[in-house]
Protein backbone atom coordinates (compact mmCIF):
# COMPACT_ATOMS: atom_id res chain seq x y z
CA UNK A 1 0.00 0.00 0.00
CA UNK A 2 1.56 3.01 -1.56
CA UNK A 3 -0.06 6.70 0.25
CA UNK A 4 -2.61 4.94 1.09
CA UNK A 5 -3.61 3.16 -2.75
CA UNK A 6 -3.48 -0.76 -2.96
CA UNK A 7 -0.80 -2.17 -5.50
CA UNK A 8 -0.13 1.63 -5.90
CA UNK A 9 3.24 1.82 -6.88
CA UNK A 10 6.89 4.00 -6.29
CA UNK A 11 8.88 6.10 -8.64
CA UNK A 12 11.87 5.70 -9.87
CA UNK A 13 12.50 9.18 -9.11
CA UNK A 14 11.31 8.51 -4.91
CA UNK A 15 14.24 9.26 -3.16
CA UNK A 16 14.36 6.33 -1.36
CA UNK A 17 15.34 4.53 -4.59
CA UNK A 18 17.87 6.72 -5.96
CA UNK A 19 19.72 8.05 -2.06
CA UNK A 20 17.99 6.00 0.48
CA UNK A 21 16.66 8.84 1.71
CA UNK A 22 13.88 7.87 3.93
CA UNK A 23 13.18 5.40 7.46
CA UNK A 24 11.03 2.66 8.28
CA UNK A 25 9.87 0.34 10.90
CA UNK A 26 9.43 -3.60 10.97
CA UNK A 27 6.48 -4.49 13.87
CA UNK A 28 4.51 -7.06 14.50
CA UNK A 29 0.70 -7.37 13.89
CA UNK A 30 -1.08 -10.01 15.87
CA UNK A 31 -4.90 -10.33 15.61
CA UNK A 32 -5.18 -7.05 13.49
CA UNK A 33 -2.95 -5.41 15.71
CA UNK A 34 0.31 -3.82 15.77
CA UNK A 35 1.71 -4.19 18.67
CA UNK A 36 3.87 -1.17 20.99
CA UNK A 37 1.83 0.87 18.02
CA UNK A 38 2.22 4.06 19.84
CA UNK A 39 5.80 3.52 20.71
CA UNK A 40 6.77 2.62 17.20
CA UNK A 41 5.03 5.38 15.53
CA UNK A 42 6.88 7.69 18.40
CA UNK A 43 9.99 6.33 17.12
CA UNK A 44 9.39 6.68 13.23
CA UNK A 45 8.80 10.14 13.95
CA UNK A 46 11.76 10.82 15.98
CA UNK A 47 13.84 9.70 13.31
CA UNK A 48 11.91 11.52 10.41
CA UNK A 49 12.58 14.77 12.49
CA UNK A 50 16.25 13.68 12.91
CA UNK A 51 16.71 13.64 8.52
CA UNK A 52 14.05 16.49 8.49
CA UNK A 53 11.58 14.45 6.54
CA UNK A 54 7.94 15.53 6.99
CA UNK A 55 6.09 12.10 8.91
CA UNK A 56 3.10 11.34 8.12
CA UNK A 57 0.12 11.85 10.59
CA UNK A 58 -0.15 8.90 13.32
CA UNK A 59 -4.21 8.71 12.40
CA UNK A 60 -3.37 7.63 8.49
CA UNK A 61 -1.01 5.27 9.26
CA UNK A 62 -3.32 3.80 11.58
CA UNK A 63 -6.26 4.04 9.28
CA UNK A 64 -3.92 1.98 6.49
CA UNK A 65 -2.88 -0.40 8.98
CA UNK A 66 -6.89 -1.04 9.71
CA UNK A 67 -7.26 -1.70 6.49
CA UNK A 68 -4.35 -3.72 6.04
CA UNK A 69 -5.63 -6.04 9.43
CA UNK A 70 -8.47 -7.01 6.89
CA UNK A 71 -6.51 -8.62 4.94
CA UNK A 72 -3.37 -9.98 6.86
CA UNK A 73 -4.38 -9.84 10.66
CA UNK A 74 -1.20 -12.27 11.33
CA UNK A 75 1.85 -10.77 9.95
CA UNK A 76 5.10 -8.60 9.75
CA UNK A 77 4.40 -4.89 8.88
CA UNK A 78 6.94 -2.61 7.68
CA UNK A 79 6.43 1.07 7.00
CA UNK A 80 8.67 3.05 4.97
CA UNK A 81 8.90 6.98 4.96
CA UNK A 82 10.72 8.33 2.21
CA UNK A 83 11.13 11.95 1.59
CA UNK A 84 9.65 12.51 -1.27
CA UNK A 85 10.71 12.43 -5.04
CA UNK A 86 12.99 14.05 -6.88
CA UNK A 87 15.31 17.03 -6.83
CA UNK A 88 17.98 18.26 -8.75
CA UNK A 89 21.08 15.90 -7.77
CA UNK A 90 21.26 15.80 -4.06
CA UNK A 91 19.27 18.86 -3.38
CA UNK A 92 15.96 18.61 -1.89
CA UNK A 93 12.77 20.23 -3.65
CA UNK A 94 11.01 23.18 -1.25
CA UNK A 95 7.85 21.57 -2.34
CA UNK A 96 8.92 17.91 -1.52
CA UNK A 97 6.29 16.03 -0.50
CA UNK A 98 6.79 12.47 1.69
CA UNK A 99 5.96 8.93 0.12
CA UNK A 100 4.70 6.26 2.62
CA UNK A 101 4.79 2.08 1.84
CA UNK A 102 3.15 0.12 3.91
CA UNK A 103 3.73 -3.16 3.44
CA UNK A 104 2.89 -7.10 5.24
CA UNK A 105 4.68 -10.10 4.91
CA UNK A 106 4.35 -13.46 6.68
CA UNK A 107 5.74 -14.18 9.90
CA UNK A 108 9.34 -15.73 9.39
CA UNK A 109 9.38 -19.50 10.55
CA UNK A 110 12.32 -19.80 13.05
CA UNK A 111 12.25 -22.95 14.87
CA UNK A 112 10.75 -22.58 18.17
CA UNK A 113 14.28 -23.47 19.77
CA UNK A 114 15.67 -20.25 18.65
CA UNK A 115 13.53 -19.25 21.55
CA UNK A 116 13.82 -21.56 24.09
CA UNK A 117 17.86 -22.81 23.79
CA UNK A 118 19.14 -19.86 22.08
CA UNK A 119 20.87 -19.01 18.65
CA UNK A 120 24.32 -18.80 17.35
CA UNK A 121 25.70 -16.11 16.43
CA UNK A 122 28.30 -15.69 13.06
CA UNK A 123 31.43 -12.79 13.43
CA UNK A 124 31.07 -10.68 10.93
CA UNK A 125 34.25 -9.50 9.46
CA UNK A 126 32.43 -6.47 8.26
CA UNK A 127 33.22 -3.53 10.65
CA UNK A 128 29.90 -0.61 11.12
CA UNK A 129 31.07 2.58 10.21
CA UNK A 130 31.14 5.85 12.55
CA UNK A 131 28.38 8.14 11.75
CA UNK A 132 26.97 10.30 14.53
CA UNK A 133 24.35 11.86 12.50
CA UNK A 134 22.93 8.71 11.58
CA UNK A 135 23.60 6.66 14.53
CA UNK A 136 20.53 5.41 16.08
CA UNK A 137 18.29 6.36 13.17
CA UNK A 138 16.34 3.14 11.41
CA UNK A 139 17.38 4.57 7.87
CA UNK A 140 17.50 3.18 4.48
CA UNK A 141 20.94 3.25 4.17
CA UNK A 142 21.33 -0.52 4.98
CA UNK A 143 23.91 -2.09 2.65
CA UNK A 144 26.39 -2.52 5.62
CA UNK A 145 23.42 -4.85 7.20
CA UNK A 146 23.07 -6.45 3.82
CA UNK A 147 26.62 -7.08 3.40
CA UNK A 148 27.17 -8.76 6.71
CA UNK A 149 24.20 -10.78 5.93
CA UNK A 150 25.73 -12.36 2.92
CA UNK A 151 28.68 -13.55 4.88
CA UNK A 152 26.95 -16.59 5.93
CA UNK A 153 24.31 -18.84 4.35
CA UNK A 154 23.79 -21.09 7.24
CA UNK A 155 20.40 -21.97 7.92
CA UNK A 156 21.27 -22.69 12.16
CA UNK A 157 22.58 -19.50 12.13
CA UNK A 158 19.71 -16.92 11.99
CA UNK A 159 22.06 -13.73 13.13
CA UNK A 160 25.10 -12.02 12.87
CA UNK A 161 26.97 -10.16 15.14
CA UNK A 162 28.51 -6.38 14.01
CA UNK A 163 31.44 -4.70 15.61
CA UNK A 164 32.14 -1.52 14.73
CA UNK A 165 35.60 -0.18 13.54
CA UNK A 166 37.36 -0.05 16.63
CA UNK A 167 36.57 -3.70 17.83
CA UNK A 168 33.13 -2.08 20.09
CA UNK A 169 30.24 -4.63 19.80
CA UNK A 170 27.11 -2.59 17.83
CA UNK A 171 24.33 -5.21 17.60
CA UNK A 172 23.40 -8.10 15.35
CA UNK A 173 22.53 -7.27 11.44
CA UNK A 174 18.53 -6.97 12.42
CA UNK A 175 18.65 -6.51 16.09
CA UNK A 176 20.24 -5.32 19.74
CA UNK A 177 22.03 -7.45 22.20
CA UNK A 178 22.31 -7.55 25.76
CA UNK A 179 24.49 -8.66 28.28
CA UNK A 180 23.74 -9.54 32.10
CA UNK A 181 27.03 -8.86 34.18
CA UNK A 182 25.86 -9.77 37.91
CA UNK A 183 23.01 -7.46 38.16
CA UNK A 184 24.27 -5.51 35.63
CA UNK A 185 22.21 -5.61 32.08
CA UNK A 186 24.64 -3.96 29.16
CA UNK A 187 23.95 -2.88 25.50
CA UNK A 188 26.23 -1.02 23.45
CA UNK A 189 26.37 2.56 23.24
CA UNK A 190 25.24 3.59 19.91
CA UNK A 191 25.55 6.91 19.39
CA UNK A 192 28.11 6.80 16.59
CA UNK A 193 26.93 3.77 15.12
CA UNK A 194 24.05 1.32 15.00
CA UNK A 195 19.70 1.39 15.00
CA UNK A 196 18.41 1.92 18.17
CA UNK A 197 15.69 -0.68 17.74
CA UNK A 198 11.87 0.05 20.09
CA UNK A 199 12.38 -3.53 22.03
CA UNK A 200 16.47 -1.98 23.60
CA UNK A 201 14.46 1.10 25.31
CA UNK A 202 12.04 -1.29 26.23
CA UNK A 203 14.19 -3.77 27.84
CA UNK A 204 16.22 -0.59 29.28
CA UNK A 205 13.05 0.46 30.72
CA UNK A 206 12.12 -3.41 32.25
CA UNK A 207 15.21 -3.87 33.98
CA UNK A 208 14.66 -2.91 36.80
CA UNK A 209 11.56 -5.01 37.23
CA UNK A 210 13.77 -8.13 37.49
CA UNK A 211 16.28 -6.39 40.11
CA UNK A 212 18.58 -5.35 36.75
CA UNK A 213 20.72 -2.12 36.69
CA UNK A 214 20.40 -1.06 32.99
CA UNK A 215 23.83 -0.03 31.48
CA UNK A 216 24.45 1.41 28.03
CA UNK A 217 28.18 1.52 26.92
CA UNK A 218 31.55 0.04 25.01
CA UNK A 219 32.48 -3.42 25.08
CA UNK A 220 34.59 -5.56 23.30
CA UNK A 221 33.70 -8.77 21.90
CA UNK A 222 36.24 -10.56 24.20
CA UNK A 223 34.42 -8.75 27.35
CA UNK A 224 30.92 -9.94 25.79
CA UNK A 225 32.49 -13.30 26.02
CA UNK A 226 32.99 -12.92 30.00
CA UNK A 227 29.18 -12.18 30.02
CA UNK A 228 27.27 -14.60 32.29
CA UNK A 229 24.03 -14.05 29.79
CA UNK A 230 23.54 -12.88 26.28
CA UNK A 231 20.32 -11.90 24.38
CA UNK A 232 19.57 -10.08 21.21
CA UNK A 233 16.07 -8.44 20.53
CA UNK A 234 14.11 -7.02 18.06
CA UNK A 235 10.11 -6.44 17.79
CA UNK A 236 9.50 -9.69 15.29
CA UNK A 237 11.38 -12.34 17.31
CA UNK A 238 11.12 -10.67 20.68
CA UNK A 239 13.89 -12.17 22.45
CA UNK A 240 16.51 -14.92 21.82
CA UNK A 241 18.75 -16.15 24.24
CA UNK A 242 22.86 -16.48 22.44
CA UNK A 243 23.95 -19.83 22.95
CA UNK A 244 26.89 -19.35 20.61
CA UNK A 245 29.21 -16.12 19.11
CA UNK A 246 31.48 -18.01 16.55
CA UNK A 247 33.23 -21.10 18.39
CA UNK A 248 32.27 -19.81 21.64
CA UNK A 249 29.59 -21.19 23.78
CA UNK A 250 28.22 -19.05 25.78
CA UNK A 251 26.26 -19.82 29.24
CA UNK A 252 22.63 -19.81 29.18
CA UNK A 253 20.53 -17.74 32.23
CA UNK A 254 17.10 -17.16 33.17
CA UNK A 255 17.01 -13.18 31.96
CA UNK A 256 16.26 -14.21 28.52
CA UNK A 257 13.34 -16.21 29.55
CA UNK A 258 12.10 -13.32 31.78
CA UNK A 259 12.41 -10.63 28.88
CA UNK A 260 10.61 -12.95 26.91
CA UNK A 261 7.82 -12.79 28.97
CA UNK A 262 8.14 -8.95 30.13
CA UNK A 263 8.35 -8.28 26.59
CA UNK A 264 5.01 -10.35 25.28
CA UNK A 265 2.99 -9.11 27.87
CA UNK A 266 3.88 -5.82 29.42
CA UNK A 267 1.56 -2.38 28.20
CA UNK A 268 4.08 0.29 28.29
CA UNK B 1 12.44 3.19 -18.63
CA UNK B 2 12.42 0.08 -15.87
CA UNK B 3 13.55 -3.28 -17.15
CA UNK B 4 13.09 -1.79 -20.87
CA UNK B 5 9.02 -0.85 -19.71
CA UNK B 6 8.87 2.62 -20.32
CA UNK B 7 7.17 3.77 -17.20
CA UNK B 8 7.17 0.44 -15.86
CA UNK B 9 7.12 0.53 -11.86
CA UNK B 10 9.51 -0.46 -8.94
CA UNK B 11 7.93 -2.64 -6.18
CA UNK B 12 7.67 -1.68 -3.00
CA UNK B 13 10.30 -4.52 -2.01
CA UNK B 14 13.14 -3.82 -4.61
CA UNK B 15 16.19 -3.61 -2.08
CA UNK B 16 16.93 -0.43 -3.82
CA UNK B 17 13.87 0.81 -1.86
CA UNK B 18 14.23 -0.95 1.25
CA UNK B 19 18.16 -0.96 1.84
CA UNK B 20 19.31 1.12 -0.93
CA UNK B 21 21.29 -2.22 -2.19
CA UNK B 22 22.65 -1.30 -5.40
CA UNK B 23 24.11 0.99 -7.37
CA UNK B 24 23.73 3.81 -10.44
CA UNK B 25 25.66 6.26 -12.70
CA UNK B 26 24.74 9.78 -13.94
CA UNK B 27 26.02 10.65 -17.41
CA UNK B 28 25.57 13.02 -20.06
CA UNK B 29 23.91 12.13 -23.28
CA UNK B 30 24.25 14.80 -26.45
CA UNK B 31 22.90 13.98 -30.11
CA UNK B 32 21.89 10.52 -28.72
CA UNK B 33 25.64 9.15 -27.00
CA UNK B 34 26.23 8.80 -23.89
CA UNK B 35 29.80 10.33 -23.69
CA UNK B 36 32.65 7.84 -22.72
CA UNK B 37 29.88 5.25 -22.20
CA UNK B 38 32.00 2.07 -22.93
CA UNK B 39 34.00 3.58 -19.62
CA UNK B 40 30.74 4.47 -17.86
CA UNK B 41 29.58 0.70 -18.02
CA UNK B 42 33.01 -1.15 -17.15
CA UNK B 43 32.22 1.25 -13.69
CA UNK B 44 28.96 0.33 -13.25
CA UNK B 45 29.91 -3.57 -14.21
CA UNK B 46 32.96 -3.03 -11.64
CA UNK B 47 30.27 -1.70 -8.99
CA UNK B 48 27.85 -4.63 -9.16
CA UNK B 49 30.90 -6.66 -8.45
CA UNK B 50 32.17 -5.27 -5.95
CA UNK B 51 28.56 -5.55 -4.35
CA UNK B 52 28.02 -8.85 -6.05
CA UNK B 53 25.17 -8.03 -7.95
CA UNK B 54 24.66 -9.20 -11.55
CA UNK B 55 25.67 -6.34 -13.17
CA UNK B 56 22.97 -5.94 -16.76
CA UNK B 57 24.49 -7.08 -19.85
CA UNK B 58 25.81 -4.06 -22.08
CA UNK B 59 24.04 -4.61 -24.93
CA UNK B 60 20.74 -4.79 -23.25
CA UNK B 61 21.73 -1.49 -21.53
CA UNK B 62 22.81 -0.04 -24.61
CA UNK B 63 19.44 -0.70 -26.39
CA UNK B 64 17.60 0.93 -23.70
CA UNK B 65 19.87 3.99 -24.31
CA UNK B 66 18.94 3.96 -27.95
CA UNK B 67 15.09 4.24 -27.30
CA UNK B 68 15.48 7.19 -24.81
CA UNK B 69 17.81 8.72 -26.64
CA UNK B 70 14.90 8.89 -29.83
CA UNK B 71 13.12 11.39 -27.53
CA UNK B 72 15.71 12.96 -25.41
CA UNK B 73 19.10 12.88 -27.49
CA UNK B 74 20.02 16.00 -24.90
CA UNK B 75 19.80 15.27 -21.09
CA UNK B 76 21.46 13.57 -18.41
CA UNK B 77 21.05 10.20 -18.04
CA UNK B 78 21.18 7.85 -14.67
CA UNK B 79 21.03 4.25 -14.77
CA UNK B 80 20.25 2.19 -11.53
CA UNK B 81 21.05 -1.00 -10.98
CA UNK B 82 19.47 -2.75 -7.74
CA UNK B 83 20.11 -6.23 -6.67
CA UNK B 84 16.47 -7.25 -6.71
CA UNK B 85 13.60 -7.75 -5.23
CA UNK B 86 12.56 -9.18 -1.80
CA UNK B 87 14.62 -11.31 0.69
CA UNK B 88 13.41 -11.94 4.15
CA UNK B 89 15.24 -9.52 6.05
CA UNK B 90 18.66 -8.21 4.77
CA UNK B 91 19.24 -12.21 3.44
CA UNK B 92 19.38 -12.27 -0.40
CA UNK B 93 17.23 -14.96 -2.02
CA UNK B 94 18.68 -17.22 -4.03
CA UNK B 95 16.75 -16.46 -7.11
CA UNK B 96 17.04 -13.04 -7.05
CA UNK B 97 17.22 -11.32 -10.19
CA UNK B 98 18.72 -7.38 -10.49
CA UNK B 99 16.49 -4.60 -11.74
CA UNK B 100 17.69 -1.97 -14.06
CA UNK B 101 16.26 1.72 -14.05
CA UNK B 102 17.03 3.99 -16.87
CA UNK B 103 15.95 7.73 -16.42
CA UNK B 104 16.22 10.90 -18.10
CA UNK B 105 16.24 14.10 -16.64
CA UNK B 106 16.83 17.86 -18.39
CA UNK B 107 20.73 18.94 -17.81
CA UNK B 108 21.18 21.38 -14.93
CA UNK B 109 21.19 25.10 -15.82
CA UNK B 110 24.21 26.13 -14.14
CA UNK B 111 25.48 29.59 -14.82
CA UNK B 112 28.06 29.52 -17.62
CA UNK B 113 30.81 31.80 -15.22
CA UNK B 114 30.60 28.54 -12.95
CA UNK B 115 32.98 27.17 -15.89
CA UNK B 116 35.08 30.42 -16.77
CA UNK B 117 35.35 32.19 -13.28
CA UNK B 118 34.81 29.35 -11.04
CA UNK B 119 32.67 28.19 -8.15
CA UNK B 120 32.37 28.54 -4.67
CA UNK B 121 32.35 25.38 -1.95
CA UNK B 122 30.49 25.57 1.12
CA UNK B 123 32.32 23.31 3.57
CA UNK B 124 30.12 20.64 5.13
CA UNK B 125 30.04 20.15 8.24
CA UNK B 126 28.96 16.60 8.34
CA UNK B 127 31.89 14.26 8.04
CA UNK B 128 32.30 11.31 5.54
CA UNK B 129 32.03 8.21 7.98
CA UNK B 130 34.89 5.63 7.44
CA UNK B 131 33.69 2.34 5.08
CA UNK B 132 36.64 0.31 2.98
CA UNK B 133 34.00 -1.91 1.75
CA UNK B 134 31.97 0.45 0.39
CA UNK B 135 34.52 2.97 -0.49
CA UNK B 136 35.40 4.10 -4.01
CA UNK B 137 31.51 2.36 -5.33
CA UNK B 138 28.97 4.61 -6.51
CA UNK B 139 25.96 2.99 -4.45
CA UNK B 140 22.64 4.34 -3.41
CA UNK B 141 23.38 4.68 0.33
CA UNK B 142 23.87 8.57 0.34
CA UNK B 143 22.48 10.06 2.96
CA UNK B 144 25.72 11.69 3.85
CA UNK B 145 25.39 13.32 0.68
CA UNK B 146 21.99 14.45 0.98
CA UNK B 147 22.73 15.97 4.64
CA UNK B 148 25.53 17.20 3.36
CA UNK B 149 23.61 19.11 0.57
CA UNK B 150 20.93 20.52 2.87
CA UNK B 151 23.44 22.22 4.89
CA UNK B 152 23.20 25.25 2.67
CA UNK B 153 20.87 27.01 0.57
CA UNK B 154 22.66 29.88 -1.45
CA UNK B 155 21.71 29.46 -5.53
CA UNK B 156 25.05 31.13 -5.72
CA UNK B 157 27.45 28.08 -4.40
CA UNK B 158 26.59 24.73 -6.47
CA UNK B 159 29.01 22.60 -4.58
CA UNK B 160 29.85 21.51 -1.12
CA UNK B 161 33.49 20.56 0.05
CA UNK B 162 33.38 16.49 1.99
CA UNK B 163 36.18 16.02 4.73
CA UNK B 164 36.26 12.42 6.38
CA UNK B 165 35.83 11.82 10.10
CA UNK B 166 39.85 12.86 10.30
CA UNK B 167 39.98 15.59 9.01
CA UNK B 168 41.66 14.45 5.69
CA UNK B 169 39.11 16.04 2.30
CA UNK B 170 37.37 13.19 0.57
CA UNK B 171 35.24 14.90 -2.65
CA UNK B 172 32.76 17.42 -3.09
CA UNK B 173 28.93 16.62 -2.54
CA UNK B 174 28.47 14.96 -6.47
CA UNK B 175 31.94 15.67 -8.06
CA UNK B 176 35.87 14.50 -7.33
CA UNK B 177 38.05 17.08 -5.96
CA UNK B 178 41.92 18.03 -7.65
CA UNK B 179 44.69 20.17 -6.00
CA UNK B 180 47.54 21.50 -8.20
CA UNK B 181 50.19 22.06 -6.21
CA UNK B 182 53.38 23.14 -8.47
CA UNK B 183 53.45 20.25 -11.11
CA UNK B 184 51.62 17.67 -9.41
CA UNK B 185 48.04 17.31 -9.28
CA UNK B 186 46.60 15.32 -6.34
CA UNK B 187 43.25 13.82 -5.87
CA UNK B 188 41.99 12.49 -2.52
CA UNK B 189 42.71 8.45 -1.55
CA UNK B 190 39.29 7.67 -1.51
CA UNK B 191 40.08 3.87 -0.24
CA UNK B 192 38.03 3.92 3.22
CA UNK B 193 35.51 6.98 1.88
CA UNK B 194 34.35 8.41 -1.51
CA UNK B 195 32.93 7.71 -4.63
CA UNK B 196 36.04 7.22 -7.48
CA UNK B 197 34.09 8.97 -10.47
CA UNK B 198 35.00 8.28 -14.23
CA UNK B 199 36.26 11.84 -14.33
CA UNK B 200 38.18 11.39 -11.92
CA UNK B 201 39.72 8.61 -13.51
CA UNK B 202 40.16 10.28 -16.79
CA UNK B 203 42.13 13.10 -15.10
CA UNK B 204 44.44 10.84 -13.45
CA UNK B 205 44.90 9.27 -16.68
CA UNK B 206 45.19 12.72 -19.19
CA UNK B 207 47.39 14.68 -16.19
CA UNK B 208 50.50 13.87 -18.18
CA UNK B 209 49.63 15.29 -20.95
CA UNK B 210 49.55 18.49 -19.47
CA UNK B 211 53.04 17.60 -17.90
CA UNK B 212 51.98 17.56 -14.82
CA UNK B 213 51.93 14.06 -12.35
CA UNK B 214 48.61 12.64 -10.95
CA UNK B 215 48.96 12.06 -7.27
CA UNK B 216 46.17 9.60 -5.32
CA UNK B 217 47.02 11.18 -1.34
CA UNK B 218 45.39 11.99 1.61
CA UNK B 219 45.67 15.55 2.48
CA UNK B 220 43.88 18.59 4.84
CA UNK B 221 41.51 21.42 3.97
CA UNK B 222 44.64 23.44 5.50
CA UNK B 223 46.66 21.63 2.37
CA UNK B 224 44.22 22.26 0.25
CA UNK B 225 43.69 26.13 0.61
CA UNK B 226 47.29 26.40 0.29
CA UNK B 227 46.89 24.54 -3.94
CA UNK B 228 48.02 26.71 -6.60
CA UNK B 229 44.88 25.57 -8.25
CA UNK B 230 41.89 23.53 -7.27
CA UNK B 231 38.68 22.02 -9.48
CA UNK B 232 36.16 19.62 -9.23
CA UNK B 233 34.89 17.50 -11.72
CA UNK B 234 32.15 15.07 -12.52
CA UNK B 235 30.34 13.82 -15.95
CA UNK B 236 27.49 15.78 -16.05
CA UNK B 237 29.39 19.48 -15.51
CA UNK B 238 32.69 18.46 -16.76
CA UNK B 239 35.34 20.54 -14.71
CA UNK B 240 34.61 23.81 -12.72
CA UNK B 241 37.87 25.73 -11.13
CA UNK B 242 37.04 26.37 -7.88
CA UNK B 243 37.67 30.10 -6.77
CA UNK B 244 36.02 30.49 -2.93
CA UNK B 245 36.12 27.27 -0.08
CA UNK B 246 34.08 28.59 2.90
CA UNK B 247 35.91 32.25 3.70
CA UNK B 248 38.86 31.19 1.89
CA UNK B 249 39.75 32.78 -2.19
CA UNK B 250 41.43 30.29 -4.38
CA UNK B 251 43.65 31.56 -7.16
CA UNK B 252 42.48 31.05 -10.51
CA UNK B 253 45.14 28.10 -12.79
CA UNK B 254 45.21 27.74 -15.97
CA UNK B 255 45.01 23.76 -15.76
CA UNK B 256 40.70 23.45 -14.99
CA UNK B 257 40.71 25.26 -18.75
CA UNK B 258 43.15 22.50 -20.15
CA UNK B 259 41.24 19.79 -18.71
CA UNK B 260 37.78 21.11 -19.57
CA UNK B 261 39.02 20.62 -23.22
CA UNK B 262 40.34 17.70 -22.72
CA UNK B 263 38.10 15.83 -20.99
CA UNK B 264 35.83 17.43 -23.55
CA UNK B 265 37.43 15.82 -26.90
CA UNK B 266 39.74 13.22 -25.94
CA UNK B 267 38.64 9.56 -26.89
CA UNK B 268 39.66 7.48 -24.17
Amino acid sequence: MINGEQGGVIHAMDRAVMYGDGVFRTMCMRQGQVKCWPQQYRKLNADCQALDILCPAQHILEQELRQLALDEPDCVVKIIVSRGEGGRGYGVPASVSPNRVVLSSPAPQHPIRFWHEGVKLHVCEIRMSHQPRLAGIKHLNRLENVLARMEWDDASIPEGLLLDADGWVVEGTMSNIFMRVGQKLITPDLSTCGVAGLQRDRILKYAPTLGLTAEISHFTLPTLLQAEEIFVCNSVIGVWPVRQIGAASIAPGPVAAQMQRILESAID
